[in-house]
């Protein structure tokens, strides 16, 4: 229309007007689309989410993370996952999930699964980051989900206590040991099982459920069970066998193997933790467990679970559509080695500190050889000082005393997955008590 | 620019190819534009969320549930609250909510209040509604969010369960209570506490814990407490306190209040339930459970609640943004109305069942007096049927038996919440069942 319009002068009027409409129009459209496309970028809260009480807080938490002031607390004593949060705001939008207002109405998933509750979104993305990966076999495995490995961890200790024993099932775990563990365990005063300590001190004829936890929490060391009691069951917390943490060195096949989202990918108030488990009975009696307790797990947090573990996965597989400097557990990875060599640097000043030395060896995944670069620190202090945890207090430094891990208290845990900010600050006060000569307690 | 252009003849051919161009970019940004607007239509899984699958499924579940055919189950033995879905799937993109990735790395929500995992724009939501209600008082009262209500009821019993008592304290609940309770309070065999049934048969002088459901599940009765121990602490269930189901006569101020996004909007499979607390150690004891058995709750879940709240206040307090029929509670009060209205006419087509009726109140939320139309419904075969649950199953209608609830065989509790399709036929077969002259077991 507008080139047989153009061949007749006297239309000029009109082509102007049209030209004007036209960019008007473009104008207007330009504006819409800029609106949008501002919906969808990481710092505000996007979309149709426009509660802006909601969105300054975001912001705020995630942008102006200052540093601590030298006066300030700095408290490393939760392994809170806040390190995480630079990645996943790099990568915008790519995990951002929409849910609508008519979903996670039902209680039910999957009404064909045994674990009724597990959505099958979930199940899928962990089975495709698990043969991603190649930290643990996923093939003749159940999945259960729980709301984190903590629910699973207590789904397991009733699956495979039984109900009707004269005596408790005692559990164990060799010192240190994760200091939640005692905790969890005798909160009720169950009579189906009972925290019995130190696997290593333990040696009875009894029946008994080993907790082996590798890499191990709070000390990064790889384990393997230490009892060797004939009635002996296994369950295997292998939180931290990611290859951000430590070298993918086989494909664990053990009867019931615990993740969690927390320390693979930093969700940690997601919420979302899974179990791999061999016997298809024994994943019944936990799905039963979490049906009891809680009558299932957030869908909401199973979807954006599946969202992310995709997008990780993403990455490798489909490595067209993103950057290299986007491979997450490359990116993570290089995040925990620089910690780590910060974290020696600082320790290697001085007689103060010591750290324990992790064997290189090979990572599957990656093909580098390097050693464990763990979560956390298992920092011994030495010279006169007796009680860590009291000595860093007083130099602000908040972290969890060894007495917690069924250790000494010459050893404190520090987490060294917090914020970049709060990190380098602790660096400079631990280089500082590192290089005095003779700190006093 | 353009209109300088416009006034010389000869470039008329810019001026051709400029509204070419001009009107081109205009179908280039109405293209992408409307790519936009079709991610934020309720039917598709919005915006970036483009998973073809999980858009297939989720489509299906909500628009294709299609009415069970005459030789086909219907399972009414659950609560599943699906009725809900035709209301919010009405509400469209209003309570769609967008997650970044970013979001729910920390554990932890608000390090100020000593439930430091309850998002602060929840524990308003809850605030705000019921204010808007009137069912409870929130004044002076401590929240603690919890992984449903399941979980708040362990974590209020551990509170208030001494920790070094001789024996464990007593958990009762008059007949028929929810058939959950036991198992919930025996699950781990607990010394803490432990399950003696029907409170209405509990005269011992021991302390105790008497859990008062209102409206009760499954009779729906209103209740209140029946022992009258000087040793007693009550914790009230008050999962079904909201105007859809009964009239709000009071503003409830007992000391432990629960409450359920479940029954409350219909949003079981989120997972989120509160506790309204007077007592502040009360409440620290059962964030501590919360902590152990957990470590917190979803925040996804928590944020989506709260989004989900927020709207049902707006229909009632922003009416200018709102259409009158999406007024929730009296949407979802119609609702069940006509679900009663449709059973008590089944029921009475012959002498086959039997329900309980309720005595008409006025509820000061809507101003209307009429009597508890609960979710579920306490039915009663009557003549020679004693099994009440084997007779329905062998129509192909799954209920639950009232001998897992304290009571008899001859009572059923019948979930009325489910699909309309599920529960059209249900009535069908009813009507068909009531009106049997002598129907055989």
């Amino acid at each position: 229309m507008g080139f047989s319009l153009m061949r007749n002068q006297k239309f000029m009027p009109t082509i102007k007007h049209l030209l004007i409409i036209s960019i008007a129009i473009n104008a207007g459209l330009l504006l819409k689309l800029l609106h949008h496309e501002h919906e969808h970028e990481w710092a505000g809260l996007p979309g149709p989410d426009t509660n802006p009480k909601n969105e300054v807080r975001l912001v705020k938490d995630v942008l102006h993370k200052a540093k601590p002031a030298t006066d300030q607390y700095i408290n490393l004593d939760h392994g809170d996952p806040t390190m995480y949060e630079v990645y996943w705001k790099q990568m915008g939008d790519k995990t951002t999930l929409v849910l609508s207002g008519w979903q996670s109405i039902s209680y039910f998933s999957d009404t064909k699964n045994h674990c009724w509750f597990l959505e099958p979104g979930f199940a899928n993305a962990v089975t495709r980051l698990h043969n991603l990966v190649g930290n643990a076999q996923t093939r003749n495995y159940h999945i259960v989900v729980g709301t984190g490995s903590t629910q699973l961890f207590q789904a397991a200790l009733y699956a495979l206590s039984p109900s009707n024993a004269p005596e408790p099932m005692s559990i164990v775990s060799a010192a240190p040991f994760y200091s939640s563990y005692p905790l969890i365990i005798d909160c009720l005063k169950s009579g189906l099982y009972k925290w019995k300590g130190d696997a290593s001190k333990f040696n009875k004829d009894d029946p008994y459920i080993e907790l082996v936890t590798s890499p191990n929490n709070p000390d990064g060391s790889i384990r393997q069970a230490v009892v060797n009691g004939s009635g002996g069951i296994l369950v295997h917390d292998l939180a931290y066998y990611w290859p951000q943490y430590t070298p993918i060195s086989f494909q664990a096949n053990h009867d019931i193997m615990l993740f969690t989202v927390s320390k693979c990918t930093g969700h940690a108030g997601i919420r979302i933790g899974w179990a791999l488990v061999k016997d298809k009975e024994v994943a019944k009696k936990m799905t039963k467990f979490i049906e009891i307790s809680s009558i299932g797990v957030s869908k909401d947090s199973q979807l954006r679970a599946a969202k992310i573990l995709d997008v990780i996965a993403d990455t490798y597989e489909h490595t067209e559509k993103f950057d290299k400097s986007t491979l997450f557990f490359h990116y993570v990875y290089n995040e925990m080695a620089k910690r780590w060599r910060q974290l020696r640097s600082a320790v290697s000043k001085g007689q103060t500190f010591s750290l324990l030395d992790f064997p290189v060896e090979k990572c599957n995944f990656s093909g580098q050889r390097f050693g464990t670069q763990p979560a956390f620190a298992w920092l011994k202090c030495e010279k006169s000082i007796d009680d860590c945890e009291k000595f860093l207090k007083k130099h602000k430094i908040l972290t969890r005393s060894g007495t917690h891990f069924g250790s000494s208290e010459k050893y404190v845990r520090i987490s060294l997955i917090s914020h970049k900010e709060e990190y380098d600050e602790f660096i400079r006060r631990l280089s500082l008590l590192s290089s005095m000569n003779s700190p006093h307690e």
